[in-house]
């Protein structure tokens, strides 16, 4: 081993645009996970965890890029063969890859789940990190709409799961096939050439996705020569006439008060366009599907509206926006938004195999979710701490880690102060910052009378809180002498009263 | 949008040394990690999730090769600050950096635990990837060995808790204060010149380490001159003397019967050592705080041949074997071996302060372990497919989701086949490949009569390998009507009874 040089000391820091997650954190988002994978398995779904690495490509969106081909992803390259490896950026890539790879041995229609990490080489921001979550559910190899029904029924089901009411979340369900039908009626796609008019059509799209926040003029500006916002800047616009750009108002007009009627007035708008016809009998038919499980227009809408950036859907897509308000930074109140998407995808296996394998899946941002349950108060943050079993005679150790060995025996969280004891303050300050309900003191009095001092930390904390008057604190003392001898039990019994007295005033 | 250039098909493929994880796999580790989190949780450890990208400069342990700082891990550059990045290697090294980021709000001593993927860049094989899973739990901010002994108390409590009985695991403790005053006694350790010998006692650990597999005849050769194998390889000693050599021949026979004859015996080879006999106090420390809660010799013991490769421990040193036997690749039996391993290391948060920070802690090799759990049937592998409410009729698509609604709304997994319906072999195939226990039919006979064909795939393939005779076929038919009316509440009926009858047969 050789003498190594003195390097200089390393910095404690996260990566910028990474983060860390602390206890309760990784808790509530486990515990989220756990309710949707129920669901997701209830509805047959298998679970799938692909490997965080990939091939660049097999991963592919970024190839194009030859001069920078890690832009977007993190990459590196293999120092034997040279192959690029890269970490993934979604699940659904690898879900191509693994189906494309696996077709053999996995049924079809496959049915999976994918929960986990995905990593972007974007710049960070507020909130905005380069490692986050998804957790997706896709149905490979199948063109039936049905499955797109299923997904979204699902997604409802799994909404509701992890404690979003009935009433706080809408699913809006709209298809590619009729935005492209529009497309077509007025002028802008030509199904003899893709690429034509492709410019237009992004302006149109992108001028739909901001209806909720242009308003109907706004987008109506942006499909003709331009619109120039509040601060004077000019954005322009797809310059379609007025002819064109009214078959598109029109379009994004259609939404009805029942699906039926939705799916009528789409119906008159393509007309001539068999591409269109053939999205709105789709819509027809997931609208059947889920109004005859009980998904009616309370949970999940047909909404012209609904675009999805991606460029790789091909049919049904849908997104689930949670309807309630939340105030944002500046204390306004808007609605909470979008916490899922997806769609069918038809050509993302076909990259690998030559032959088309149709596909849907929806994917949830977890981050997003778990933010919305925190907003209504539907987590349960209310994880304690252990018991802690102080220490008052360091020789007694051997004593205090068999207390500690009895709760936990007993089922109890609990655990023995490993710091230096000698201040008793810290000992009580550390229950403090673990949240700690109970601490248990025995000191050599009363090791020789047998028994236990029982500390109600958070009955300690309310009570100093609450308590106005001499005689209430001496009612509800928040300290008790109890005997050593089935110490476990007492405990045990006690804790289980706290939790019903709670439960009982409600929260 | 430019058009792109037709570029070749990518390959399928998982990149070299990683691998995917299906349906059941991926079950049965979230089952057993629960069950891990759980015993963690209880003895008073907080979940902690690290980002898996660190600063190369963090992790630290490869920087000091400038000319390769990616070898052993997965690192890249940042475009805008040039800053190397890296994935984790393990999860110690980011706890590390996370207690020296954030000791003033972490509680002190932190107790937490981690689990989840961690990457090496090495050369795959059989068996070996590049990525995997660990589950850690380490104590951060105590110097007292009672923090080593509940690591080890809690690792006991942690295997019998994923399944692995009393009797076929033992955990053992060392330390390694008395191998150095061991290599102090011997003269091979300078406590004025660390650095001094430290290749003759890199020699000395390795051999120790080889005692189980060489014999002490083979440890003996490695101590002094060198050994020559079967095959006519030599390797060189550490080229101890005899009398040398004699010292730690004994320290390696100094395991008893008890373990305070053990610390009784190693107290007597290391007098002379200062070093060395407070590492055998620390160790009868530890046997007396375990022996106390009733961990005694079956499952933890002190034995001084427990070496631990990594450098950086600096007290007590565990390892958790699995002593039933397997058979090996050549169906030679042999013991299961290590599964777990940790220790003391005073040292790693110092890089980042310059102030020691004493920690200790565990890591479990989440796959050795499920694989133990594998070889002994513990496996709660018996996961089952979904009830599959097959298609007779396409038209009648929002019947058969009725009834797959139905089920699931009552708790029970069920899926409607979404697949090209048109070939029933290929449904009952199809349900063949996942599993299904039952599939539900109901053709226009059916469906006016009010009834559905339940057909019991399980059974029926239980029939088809033990049936032999036709009028036991007649007795158990694997095949029945049932109204279509309380569909859900027969078929949960059904399921529970089956259960009850294959829990009733034993297995």
């Amino acid at each position: 081993m050789a003498k190594q040089k003195k390097q200089p000391r390393p910095k404690a820091e996260t990566p910028k645009g990474f983060r860390d997650y602390f206890g309760t954190e990784v808790a509530e988002r486990d515990a989220m996970l756990a309710r949707i994978a129920a669901v997701y398995h209830r509805y047959g779904f298998d679970a799938l965890e692909s490997s965080a690495v990939e091939t660049l490509e097999s991963l592919g969106k970024y190839l194009p890029d030859v001069d920078r081909p890690n832009a977007g992803v993190f990459a590196w390259q293999e120092e034997d063969d040279k192959t690029w490896l890269a970490l993934r950026y979604d699940l659904t890539a690898p879900l191509a890859r693994i189906y494309a790879q696996h077709k053999d041995v996995l049924p079809t229609p496959y049915r999976r789940y994918s929960m986990g990490p995905v990593w972007r080489n974007e710049k960070p921001g507020p909130g905005r990190f380069r490692q986050f979550y998804q957790c997706d559910a896709d149905t490979v190899g199948t063109p039936t709409v049905a499955a797109d029904a299923e997904i979204c029924a699902m997604l409802a089901d799994t909404l509701e799961a992890v404690g979003i009411p009935r009433g706080d979340y809408i699913i809006r369900v709209n298809n590619r096939k009729v935005l492209n039908g529009v497309m077509q009626i007025a002028g802008i796609l030509d199904p003899t050439d893709p690429e034509r008019f492709s410019h237009e059509r992004g302006i149109v799209l992108r001028a739909i996705d901001k209806l909720d926040r242009l308003g109907p003029d706004g987008v109506r500006a942006l499909l003709g020569e331009g619109r120039k916002d509040e601060s004077g800047d000019f954005t322009k616009g797809a310059g379609l006439s007025g002819s064109q750009a009214a078959v598109v108002m029109d379009f994004m007009a259609a939404k009805r008060d029942t699906g039926a009627a939705t799916v009528a007035c789409l119906h008159d708008l393509v007309t001539g366009s068999p591409m269109g016809v053939e999205g709105v009998q789709e819509l027809e038919k997931i609208e059947e599907l889920l109004e005859a499980q009980g998904y009616g227009p309370d949970r999940i809408e047909i909404d012209p509206s609904v675009v999805r950036g991606l460029g790789y859907y091909t049919g049904p897509v849908f997104e689930a926006e949670l309807t309630f308000e939340i105030r944002d930074e500046k204390g306004r109140p808007r609605q909470f938004g979008s916490v899922a998407g997806g769609g069918r995808y038809d050509d993302l296996v076909k990259r690998f195999t030559g032959q088309s394998v149709p596909a849907t899946g929806i994917s949830i941002g977890v981050d997003r979710l778990l933010a919305a349950l925190r907003a209504k108060g539907r987590l349960d943050g209310t994880a304690t701490g252990p018991v802690l079993v102080t220490v008052m005679d360091r020789d007694r150790m051997t004593d205090y880690q068999t207390m500690a060995a009895e709760l936990r025996n007993a089922g109890i969280r609990a655990e023995v102060y490993l710091g230096n004891p000698k201040n008793f303050g810290n000992q009580l300050k550390y229950a403090d910052k673990r949240d700690c309900p109970l601490a248990i003191i025995q000191g050599s009095d009363e090791k020789e009378r047998g028994v236990v001092i029982v500390k109600d930390l958070a009955l300690g904390k309310r009570l100093a809180a609450e308590i106005t008057s001499n005689e209430e604190w001496k009612a509800q003392p928040a300290q008790q002498e109890i005997p050593r001898a089935g110490l476990a039990d007492t405990i045990a019994d006690y804790i289980g009263e706290t939790e019903k007295n709670l439960s009982g005033q409600g929260t």
